[in-house]
């Protein structure tokens, strides 16, 4: 997508052939800031300081990671040691393992003098289709915008709601949620998206919103208390977010606050939609409530606000009193009975293990096997 | 209840007798601030500002408000216009038109000149009364404290969640959701208070965290995305919230985001329950989506935070790209059907038309006489 009318990717190998440059997503909206990456600690670190964040974008960075690594040393050891250490930079997000174990799969049968070339190769070729996979996603979830613009009369606008980022800052290109957005204004369809805030992180307020400024997409930033009142009163025509992790059985596991609106949305006969890349699936659970771990962060990203004073300096200020903690839990899960459909790479389906065996159905020969 | 100890209520005459002073809330927690009001003016733009807020409390300063016009100009006029003026300040409590009501009932009959004293006797009993009435309350739900402790085993700690203040600073004293919190605490019921942020405004994490730990009552702030998360892995036992006005079927117009909290504890067999002083029902309407106007403010009191600084200073940061507005509803309203039961000064009833009238007969025989 475009910043500043230059179109750009999330993630992208430096002129010097082997660095890694990414944007700072800490300091959007208040600066945009590329910063490039060198060691496999230093992407490491950008993963769990959030630097960057989105699960395709986190698994691209992890890939990434790999080939930094090892350029510094292309030994089984070294290899291993990597892939541990990236592993472990965000508990939730299941592309991180996908993409891990796509690195070792290509890497680990090699001798390590064919390593570097091979894990470059891998991970753009892993980015590039992230892209293929968000902008099909955008395609087959336009299909539903213009089924539920149609349903309105084409009156008004559409009026979309989304939490957190799932656009292209939190993926390599397009996003997942944010892919039929961009695709629908581009198409003249009189578009506005609700902009959840996203506390505590505000990824809302400050990445999604300044994703669709950057794109001209009309839109309005709320708090996250906000859809279910929209939802009573009509103001809300449909809802799509992404998804860190999908179950077999298609509960997602989200940023904080998804299960909320998802809610709202059963309970006043708004579409819930997920946009999910198939590398965001974990085949191997079923209950989300039960056997997704859920990361808790520092409780300073809630009590603690980031913002531009009206110097233009950034400042962060704490809100909470002395002595008063803050808990911070990261995800939770969307039981798949609040979920109206999954849209996949391949298509749309309901959220539910038949549903996405039908799009998917190499994997039921995979299951079959394992019985 | 204590600030720094020292007992006090959040609105009061002042030692000349006449003026009358407030704490003013929008600089908690990071200052303690008295202000004092000298005239009607003064008073209608503490509530428009927010300097004081919660609907009982509103009423009160409302009533106050009364008072300081009485003694500029006790003619009909001047009552009729100070009445106007003050009904304006905010719509959605209707505390307001209840204590102003109130107002108008004991002066209009009266001499000019027998209006200032009346008008101070009057505040005063209508602060009284809901002194009483939070205590009530208060009693009411300490039983159904006790009632989930007894249920949980008293077993680890009994872990409730509310939503905004309904606190001793959004009343008089005692506040109506927060009463039975420092009941129980008093009682030595291990209470854990699970605090929502509360945006935009923040006053859960501004002066709920605040009140409950001057008075020592364990809490943890968390975003309001985080409840329904904590109430599906069983860490929240019940949830209690106040009320800007209940309809007289038992829909309850609260603090924006409130709706999602009901839904999340329908959906996982957790008490939600409204501490309701009779004066916040609205027996005139039933269906509080439809009938009950929602407040909008300005934006940049979501697109704005503020805190302290490092150094200790206040101020205000931006958190918004440039060109993203900002929308910013006050209130919503929880169907009857999600509430558990409503908690008022005469005890517990079901959130239903009979259930209510069983509580307050005196408005079955008004009802009728009306048809």
């Amino acid at each position: 997508m475009k910043v500043q009318g230059v179109p750009m990717r999330s993630i992208w190998v430096e002129s010097d052939g082997w660095s890694v440059g990414v944007i700072d997503q800490t300091r959007l909206p208040h600066a945009f800031v590329k910063v490039k990456l060198s060691t496999a600690d230093e992407a490491g670190h950008a993963i769990r300081s959030m630097l960057v964040r989105g699960a395709p974008l986190i698994g691209a960075t992890a890939a990434y990671g790999v080939c930094l690594a090892m350029r510094q040393d292309a030994s089984d050891g070294a290899l291993e040691k990597a892939l541990t250490m990236l592993r472990a930079t965000r508990p939730t997000a299941v592309n991180l393992h996908w993409a891990l174990d796509g690195m070792r799969q290509v890497l680990a049968p090699l001798k390590p003098s064919e390593r570097v070339a091979a894990a470059y190769r891998q991970a753009a070729a892993l980015c590039d289709e992230d892209v293929a996979i968000n902008r099909a996603i955008g395609e087959h979830a336009l299909k539903l915008f213009q089924e539920a613009w149609d349903k309105k009369g084409r009156k008004g606008r559409l009026n979309v709601l989304t939490h957190c980022n799932a656009g292209w800052l939190a993926t390599v290109d397009w996003g997942t949620a944010l892919a039929p957005m961009y695709l629908a204004h581009d198409a003249g369809l009189p578009l506005h998206v609700w902009v959840d805030e996203t506390r505590p992180r505000n990824q809302g307020a400050v990445l999604t919103a300044w994703e669709l400024g950057q794109h001209g997409v009309p839109h309005t930033v709320i708090a996250d208390n906000v859809g279910g009142h929209l939802m009573q009163h009509g103001e809300v025509d449909l809802c799509i977010v992404g998804t860190d992790r999908t179950t077999a059985r298609g509960d997602v596991a989200n940023k904080i606050g998804t299960y909320l609106k998802a809610l709202a949305a059963k309970d006043n006969g708004v579409p819930f939609y997920v946009a999910l890349p198939s590398p965001t699936i974990d085949w191997t659970i079923h209950d989300g409530v039960k056997e997704i771990p859920i990361e808790q962060r520092e409780g300073t990203e809630l009590s603690d606000v980031t913002g531009r004073l009206p110097s233009g300096d950034i400042a962060t200020v704490r809100i909470t009193p002395p002595g008063s903690p803050a808990a911070n839990y990261a995800f939770d899960v969307t039981p798949a009975r609040l979920v109206t459909a999954l849209v996949t790479e391949r298509g749309v389906c309901p959220a539910t293990e038949e549903g996405m065996l039908s799009l998917f159905p190499e994997r039921r020969a995979q299951r079959s096997a394992a019985k």
